[in-house]
């Protein structure tokens, strides 16, 4: 058991506490966080580990989408228009997949440099695997499942089956196997069938991308869309699979995220995953951040449609994405985006520095002296890497 | 005479000229520019600088608007309102001025660093002027004035003809003198009159904030406003001086730039800086972009309200703020706001490269293939610090 001091404890509680001089005991769980006098008499025996001046004391960041298998892109893919980047996936498949563990492990890396202490990873060929399993960061793992054409639905059940299985065999504390569903029209029922069943089996959480640009609403709606075209390339016999409504259906019972959700308009009532940059870069709809509360959750997306994997990054960018909102306000949504909410979904005790939680925590240094509840705008605007990094009380070497 | 050879020359001319496998042939004035196959035959005896693979020749990015002077901010200000913001800028004030020549040497550095090759910098108290006379960046230097009591307008108008005159004395083709107003709310009427008399008596650039706030607004429309309380922190006998139209007027036969103008109706003509970020973090609506065409200049602003002085680092926000616009047109946009538009209202041979232009430029490195001309967000994206600098034809060390 360890304590540690810093000027500012920012808890993320329910009422979002933020402790001045603020000091919190721990061992792999969160003992008890409290004033740094107060705490240091009463656990007088304790070591204790000083943050220093204008240290701040916070939830490990928890990213909830990424795609590390497509970290290879830097200019290859085309962006501004959904439509046009999913035909240059298309058209770079391969280059693109020709990833190395090296570049995988070297974002995990920034990653963690950043703040990050967990991550949903979706992985679609499972080239991330290796290095998620290894990595010490808390990783929630999610095996997807894609296809449309029901020729090969017996194969792409057994692919999906084996890599789930994979993924099961390592599952532990911090590495937790979950399921994704590519999305409305990339999925055929039965697979839709098959792999939420697994999840319900395995009690398992799932993701899926969900109406990220217009044309997948449009699709959706009227069975007639650019992306159809686009999506003929891979299947000359698309169609429509499901309705909104159908869709969401399937997930009935199984705690699930959906991603962007940009032309959604019931996104009040299930997990969101906004990932603000994505979403700018592919053309889509800025999501209406006022209708998510706690449900918000928030995603880098993957480097594919980004050009970091920072959740700091992401932050600062969403600051300006949504520049109508209240900069206070905003900031205080955001941080909760990528602590509490983010804990809530995965149903881990993380996100929150409070009795009973595991004790993922990083430290950063604010530079000079501010007071942090009326300023939580500059946590995100000054933050690159942390100095600190714990993950249920263990410290990462960064 | 040299020859430089890059991938793409993007040359920012009246047609948005990008030049694959292209050369440029300068001095300290640009000499040709064209295909390096033909332009390394026509000149077949020059030294040839190759800058090998993913490289891009472009103009030196002109940053239209800064205060290095306020360098020293990083947690002091405080950012979501414009007027609470000012009251912190009074309160800090002392802080803030006891800024060390090092610290804006180092701003200079990253600035350089980052692309840009000229600079105007708006100086309010000369703290500035050593280090911009020193550094190799093209600056166009704005001594501004400021003041509103009576009482002190003799001292102010000789203090300002003070520092107007030492800026003058260092007059050269890389520094060149100008004023600043400093708004439409701060200075008496007698020394608007006053600078805008030396403005026009040593044919010198102008610059103005305006309209930068709501508050501002309502004070020239209604006097009366939040800003009232602020201002008369400093002058409690505080009154309206002009109207929007009356402050403009002043301007007429001056070159004058007009910054943020998030609040005024009339942008299509006047030259506008805009500084996307500092006006989202100081609760300024955002700029109507699609009124402003090749009148559109861009600037960072200074550390008071900025968290980086680097014009692509600018342009990556303002790709996010303004979410809306098209991402390729938005680039170009931006691009051209950095460039050719910044030149032109410079009355400077700079910002473009065509023939009888001055060899202000660039090297950048796109870190992979890619087609130019339909990718100029990755320009954007992409770009952190520049491979190589040239003012006048004379390389910089980075």
């Amino acid at each position: 058991m360890k304590i540690i001091k810093a000027d500012y404890i920012l808890t993320c509680d329910d009422d979002f506490s933020i402790i001045k001089n603020g000091a919190m005991v721990f061992d792999e769980d969160v003992i008890e966080v409290g004033l740094a006098d107060y705490l240091t008499q009463k656990y007088s025996d304790l070591e204790i580990i000083e943050c220093g001046e204008n240290s701040v004391v916070m939830p490990g960041l928890i990213n909830s989408h990424t795609h590390l298998e497509y970290s290879k892109n830097k200019t290859l893919l085309k962006y501004g228009d959904f439509n046009s980047w999913l035909k240059s996936v298309f058209e770079n498949r391969e280059e693109l997949s020709n990833i190395s563990d090296k570049e995988i492990q070297n974002q995990l890396e920034i990653i963690k440099q950043t703040g990050t202490t967990t991550l949903s990873e979706i992985s679609s060929f499972a080239k991330s695997l290796k290095e998620c399993v290894k990595s010490d960061l808390r990783i929630v793992y999610f095996t997807e499942i894609l296809g449309t054409n029901e020729k090969y639905i017996d194969f792409i059940k057994e692919d999906f089956n084996k890599k789930l299985e994979v993924s099961l065999s390592y599952k532990s504390a911090k590495f937790i196997p979950a399921i994704s569903i590519h999305s409305t029209y990339s999925v055929h029922p039965i697979l839709m069938e098959y792999a939420t069943t697994k999840a319900k089996e395995h009690n398992m959480l799932m993701s899926t991308h969900y109406l990220e640009s217009i044309y997948e609403k449009q699709w959706l709606q009227r069975a007639t869309s650019k992306l159809k075209e686009t999506l003929s390339i891979v299947n000359p016999d698309i169609k429509v699979f499901f309705s909104e409504e159908k869709f969401v259906k399937c997930f009935d019972d199984i705690r699930t995220s959906f991603v962007h959700a940009c032309y959604d308009e019931n996104i009040e009532d299930k997990y969101i995953v906004h990932c603000p940059v994505s979403n700018r870069l592919l053309g889509s709809k800025k999501l209406d951040i006022s209708k998510v509360k706690t449900n918000l959750l928030l995603g880098t997306d993957g480097l594919s449609s980004n050009i970091s994997l920072s959740l700091w990054d992401e932050m600062r960018m969403a600051l300006m994405v949504h520049s109508e909102y209240d900069l206070q306000e905003l900031s205080k949504k955001l941080i909760l985006s990528a602590t509490k909410n983010a804990g809530e979904f995965l149903k881990l005790p993380i996100g929150v520095l409070e009795k009973k939680y595991k004790s993922d925590f990083i430290v950063l240094d604010l530079e000079d002296k501010l007071n942090l509840k009326e300023n939580l705008d500059k946590l995100i605007l000054n933050t690159k890497k942390v100095k600190k990094s714990f993950i249920a009380g263990e410290e990462l070497s960064l």
